[in-house]
């Protein structure tokens, strides 16, 4: 088996096709991995997503710096994976980022059952918070691809 | 959609289950995540796996605090995460932990593809490095279920 550093466009197809990945955030160098559904703004060079309001969040905002892990896994031999890594921003209500804030209503709109795992309760929790909107800068992306041919 | 909190004891049913995951480590803040495979020892609460040298070993040596996420995710209503948030340690041939080294090696005769992947040679690469073994320490597991039930 070879694995094959994939190229930008090669790892910027693979994020277009995706709603899907694994998201890592640190504090105190301690990472911790959380699944999200986003979705890749082309044009922006951001993804977006959102959350109910705990540990991700408060993380987040502590320290911006993240890595979302996108996979492709058919077998053990046959498999892709392209890491984002780049900084988290939240989206507020804000008049300097109305607009972003609209645009990612927008697109949880057209897709609704994105809020269903993000904003689930708990069972026993109490706890009620409105979702956070957030994107996340694309500073650098990177990709493998392996496959048992050359 | 209702999402509980699972039992240690649910965590762990879940873990030895399970030999492939994404593990979460960092460095200067910047998360960064890889799949493994690995082998979840019971008695020893820890996970042995192997890498050649790269970023990953590189970063976990200098931190050792590492976050792995194993899912079960049929569909967006059904999903199981478990969290394991441990400690790089790195199984050298030295006396002091040559019993764990010969356990490691033990376990991945036991199932060879496991060196595949991690030992395959990224194309147009020229460097050779002898695989690193080593395992993870359990600090702290913790998990979530999502049904539709209750």
């Amino acid at each position: 088996m070879r694995i094959h550093e994939m190229t930008a466009a090669e790892c910027d197809q693979v994020l277009a096709g995706a709603d899907f990945g694994r998201l890592a955030c640190a504090r105190h160098d301690q990472p911790y991995i959380v699944p999200v559904h986003f979705y890749y703004d082309e044009q922006e060079r951001c993804l977006y997503s959102f959350a109910t309001l705990g540990r991700k969040i408060e993380w987040m905002r502590e320290n911006p710096k993240v890595c979302l892990a996108i996979d492709e896994i058919a077998d053990r031999f046959h498999w892709t994976t392209v890491l984002v890594f780049g900084r988290y921003e939240e989206v507020r209500e804000a008049d300097d980022i109305s607009q972003a804030h609209r645009r990612a209503l927008q697109l949880f709109r057209q897709r609704p059952e994105w809020w269903l795992p993000a904003a689930a309760k708990v069972a026993g929790g109490e706890e009620h918070h409105s979702p956070v909107v957030y994107r996340i800068h694309i500073d650098r992306l990177s990709g493998r691809r392996a496959g048992k041919s050359i």
